[in-house]
């Protein structure tokens, strides 16, 4: 299956990313060798969406790891802890970040071995979160082909901010699914939302479809109603940066309001989202917290300020969708009904 | 009451426009002497709002008027006719383009006199336009006090685009009502929706709101969902380009969008607008004519292209609200719901 997109390259002793502050005008690769400036390519963004950072985060936990001086195991996990700690705090909202942190620790603490030995199983934890989310974007994208809308053949599909092969392993969720559909020709068209403030549709949606030769049209995230109105949208797929145990998702800032206005026009709306990015440990969507960010991505585009001196500001990342308004949430298990995802815990 | 904003000055020959491409960033006046000058600005958006551009396109038959020579008043009428379908070709959706050019139009073909004697009467008639313009914005701004709901005492009201002082002849309609509020001290804040593609909402709405000590919060249009799930809105207030019979309203894209999720929240919604803005000839809004602009307005920021070679664009100028979205339309006659509308027909 189609990888052409690799945000995330391990070699040797560093991790290569794509920094995705520069797309598509600029394609520039970035080598990160400690886990502080992995820390800082998360916090800024240089790497982003939900499966990709959490991929990031172990190998940052690794980077940091390996530059611990100490054969005292307890001392190690402090250190080690120390650096968890560091990451945790780049982003709040996505719980995949977490979810790769806590699995890496979790299975250094239940190993045995000297330091190096540890160090090395956080390689390869890392390395196997890495290697499980690609395969887990390919699963999610043949998922979805069993719930999008039978007609018409050639789907138009809209999908909001980037949840493609940039923001995870590679293949995509939301864009997994859209390739999956592309492969098995039922795709006619994209329609990528530009997702302000920071334009990832605009930027990275269409630059993956491009790269593929996917057909792709660029709206203003305010157009998706009136394209609805005009019956130009048969579904609507995005990700999701955590989803709680009742199926409520949050997702980039706009995935809300997308939901609400799809339903009012029968359109089908669907989450793409590995089960990492379920948090079944919160009830509902109430409880995600959402991060916000500097205003200046509201009030500055490039070098120019747009509005006066003397205005206020709000810029959430993030919103949350309800549950009753996804048709359906597509895992690398199965794509189920949101009421139904409690199911899908392993 | 206050009209800080004088977007459009006649002055002896010519008439001053605010180039309002250029806010907030410079305040440049601009000369305008010629029809055909007239209607490139009201092309090029230099002056915009379906009002503002009614009064321009009065003024600009006066431009054209004054230049013609002959003393044939058949002759005269013919080549007015001319300059008149130049002004109509500007811009296809806000009726009160049409509406100013038919009132002057019929004004002259029902009037007696000699060539310089009509000219005077078309420019007399674009003055009494231009006039009654701001009167009626600063009745709709009364009107809607009566429609807003009657708590919390100091309201959170969201707008979109620019429907302030800048879009019409001074005070606005949607700001209008906003300015009323404030007036009365019933406004706690202003949400302004930034309002892409243009960016009218964070260019021009807040700068209004920053000259007249109104506060003021610019937001992403995408964010608007989330703002009402948090309970920050009380109400929107939004200006209209065209409202059909049965109470469908035109106006700047994205408007449709905010009327879906403010009902999806019990948000009331309201349209202001002069009754000038009403086209009883059209039954309802899928007669209205929607404006496709240059896709650049979508793919370029300042002088950067924002997506890479090989995407496909759709842009959309204006959507179409239904009535039966709209709690109430605000008119410089009183405030009713969308199907009582013709009763107010003149």
């Amino acid at each position: 299956m189609s990888n052409s997109i690799n945000p995330i390259v391990w070699q040797e002793d560093c991790v290569l990313l794509v920094d995705q502050t520069l797309l598509p005008l600029a394609y520039k690769v970035v080598e990160i060798k400690t886990y502080q400036a992995m820390a800082e390519a998360i916090r800024t963004m240089i790497v982003r969406g939900a499966p990709a950072i959490g991929v990031s985060a172990a190998y940052g936990l690794y980077l940091g790891a390996k530059e611990i001086q100490t054969t005292d195991r307890t001392i190690f996990l402090e250190k080690l802890e120390a650096i968890a700690a560091t990451l945790r705090q780049t982003r709040p909202t996505a719980v995949n970040l977490f979810w790769a942190i806590d699995r890496v620790m979790a299975t250094v603490q239940g190993a045995t071995g000297n330091i190096p030995e540890l160090q090395n199983l956080i390689l390869n934890t890392a390395k196997a979160i890495h290697n499980e989310d690609l395969a887990t974007c390919q699963a999610i994208g043949d998922q979805g082909l069993a719930v999008l809308p039978e007609t018409p053949e050639k789907l138009t599909i809209l999908t909001h901010c980037n949840a493609g092969g940039l923001a995870t392993a590679g293949y995509g969720t939301a864009l997994g699914v859209i390739r999956s559909a592309w492969r098995e020709n039922r795709l006619g068209m994209v329609y990528a939302d530009e997702t302000r403030p920071r334009l990832q549709g605009s930027k990275l949606t269409t630059w993956e479809c491009v790269q593929e030769g996917i057909p792709v049209t660029q709206i203003c995230d305010n157009m998706a109603a009136h394209c609805m109105q005009q019956g130009r949208i048969d579904a609507v797929v995005v990700g999701a940066d955590r989803i709680t145990a009742n199926g409520d998702a949050a997702n980039k800032i706009g995935t809300y309001s997308l939901a609400i206005v799809a339903k009012a026009h029968n359109v089908p709306f669907f989450v793409a989202a590995p089960l990492s990015t379920v948090d079944f440990s919160l009830s509902d969507g109430k409880q995600i917290p959402i991060e916000e960010r500097d205003p200046k991505e509201v009030y500055q585009i490039g070098d120019t300020r747009i509005c006066p001196e003397g205005v206020q500001f709000y810029n959430p990342a993030f919103d949350v969708t309800p549950a009753h308004l996804i048709t359906a949430i597509i895992t690398e298990k199965g794509a189920v009904a949101p009421d139904q995802l409690i199911h899908l815990k392993g």
